[in-house]
């Protein structure tokens, strides 16, 4: 067996060990003779899993005591919904489009209300994240929407938005555990584990207590924040599997030294690729310095085609899944918490050679 | 490792040979160099595993073409309230109201207009299934729907409703796969995977095509079976895992015999225990004779102390996760399709045993 280093936009790596882990226990976990995907959600060990999940995840993001974490299913999509649902109460929500999902997240919030576009990196096709001065807010929404790294443009937030008195709701799918975050800041926090969390099918919503109980009767129970919180994500059965691999990968978040040292480790890891992305006369990055993701770096070629036949040797050499997001072509390297140093110097070494052979 | 006999309602058994492959593939699937776990939902890898996973679970079922497969998320709880967002039209349906996920899914739908029940089973705790002329439906509602089998209860309909021209609307949670089904009866069926599919975490629903697209523009998007069907369920991230688990199921059921060696395994099966219930002195069925369960396996003692008590020392010989759910005491052996017939023979053995010290 041989692994690649897979710089897909997620699902993405693991942890290797973490992995190992998951496939030493698949029959039989912990001395209980049943694997964790055969096990009731309401037995003991699996009580242990979930709540053990949450206790880490609280740890390592330092989630202060009046927020609650709940183990959802259905993706960021359906978060789309969920925060309007729950959360526009008078109908008016600033939304700041920086890319594709955060449009999606806009347009969704339209079937609930009559939210506002507080600012958009649109005209230069999403390769720039407003500063705080561009953003025209309005105090009185009901809270402001931001996405806080954008998978498919490679941009992300330097700075958390100062909404005032208002709530700040953010999408932190893909950056979510990759740096230390002063959750106290926001209302509600949202993330799709399937990057760097866990395996596709769960999504952890960190959301301040005072904010739970605003839905309307109408809105469906599986919608309402409520239900989760209430039965500590146990209102019925959970996606269990990933919630346990949230564990392990928390374990391992954990012993590598918790979201200070992840960050370190990630600006090692985007620093050598941007760097090299900086000085090269072929590869061009697509982002503006300020505004640049340590999880997901886009960068240009002359011509798709040069682009194309770049993925295809380096997919040979096992640097798989580099291939662009047809909304702005080329290469994306995504460098999720589970991709390691050598995975990235091997990009960039191959990088070098390549440029060097073809120029 | 030493596996045991678990009779959980679900999450519950799979394949011992499923988990083995799941096991053997977790660090490289099929030679890619990575985990189906990490990998991504828009690689040529995942849609062989989703499209094959459809093309298995249509051949299985004879699934005629003009019904749409699609795998969603969020849990049969989560249909409760899609079933009524896209098929109460004129905001009239019954409900016949079985148990206790028969009943949530009443209540939910009364958010989305005013439903009815048709026939209830509530006066004799549920442990019946009401026959055709006991359903007192209204052949002016957008859809009848039906529990098809009530896990909690152990109760199954041995015979398909007559609902006229109104449509039927199956939760085939806990059977589907169990026996052959005439899917062209149906509107709509839907099963969470966690009992005979696949693990938690992945709801299949099985939906005929002029069905989709009659939800309102308020529905949110992931509430909307056509969001699904246009995009063949890879509009957003899919639960991957259990999808890739559904499809080695599948495979597993098909080297069985299909539905018909299934049915035939599960009679078995069902039989060794029944009969032994209807000759014992010690164990008493829950369940009348014509609405059992071959599924869920309901019976009491002359006290829920007796019951413990069998349940722990059950426990100590691997027949695990016995106990009742609390809505009915006692002892529950929910037999779905991965649980093996010497899995029965062994609790009968041992019920056998356990009767003749304690009697």
């Amino acid at each position: 067996m041989s692994r690649v280093y897979n710089f897909s936009p997620g699902p993405s790596m693991l942890p290797e060990e973490v992995l190992r882990q998951c496939a030493d226990e698949m029959l039989d976990y912990n001395g209980t003779g049943m694997s964790v995907v055969e096990m009731s959600h309401r037995s003991k060990p699996f009580e242990e899993i979930i709540f053990g999940a949450e206790a880490l995840l609280r740890e390592i993001m330092g989630i202060p005591a009046n927020y609650k974490v709940l183990f959802l299913q259905g993706g960021a999509s359906t978060q789309f919904a969920m925060v309007p649902m729950n959360l526009m109460v008078t109908g008016k929500a600033d939304y700041i489009v920086t890319g594709s999902f955060a449009k999606k997240a806009y347009d969704e919030a339209k079937k609930f209300g009559t939210p506002s576009v507080a600012a958009s990196s649109k005209e230069k096709n999403h390769t720039y994240i407003p500063r705080q001065g561009e953003l025209n807010l309005d105090p009185a929404a009901d809270y402001a929407h931001i996405c806080h790294n954008n998978t498919i443009y490679g941009t992300k937030y330097d700075y958390i938005p100062d909404t005032g008195d208002v709530l700040l709701v953010s999408d932190m799918s893909s950056c979510i555990l990759s740096e230390p975050v002063d959750v106290s800041k926001f209302g509600l926090i949202y993330a799709g584990a399937q990057k760097n969390i866990a395996p596709a099918g769960l999504t952890v919503v960190i959301v301040r207590e005072d904010l739970i109980g605003r839905a309307g009767e109408k809105v469906p129970t599986m919608m309402n924040y409520k239900t989760f919180a209430d039965e500590r994500s146990l209102y019925n059965t959970p996606p269990c599997f990933s919630i346990h691999v949230c564990k392990l990968v928390m374990e391992w978040v954990k012993k590598q030294g918790g979201l200070t040292a992840m960050k370190k480790r990630n600006q090692q890891k985007a620093g050598l690729l941007y760097d090299y992305l900086d000085k090269s006369a072929m590869f061009t990055p697509c982002v503006r310095p300020d505004s640049r993701s340590m999880m997901n770096v886009t960068y240009v070629m002359k011509d798709e085609e040069a682009a194309e036949r770049f993925c295809k040797e380096a997919a040979k050499v096992g640097l798989a899944t580099l291939k662009g997001h047809r909304s702005v072509g080329g290469i994306r390297a995504n460098l999720y918490n589970a991709m390691p140093v050598e995975g990235v110097q091997a990009l960039v070494d191959f990088m070098g050679d390549f440029e060097k052979k073809n120029s």
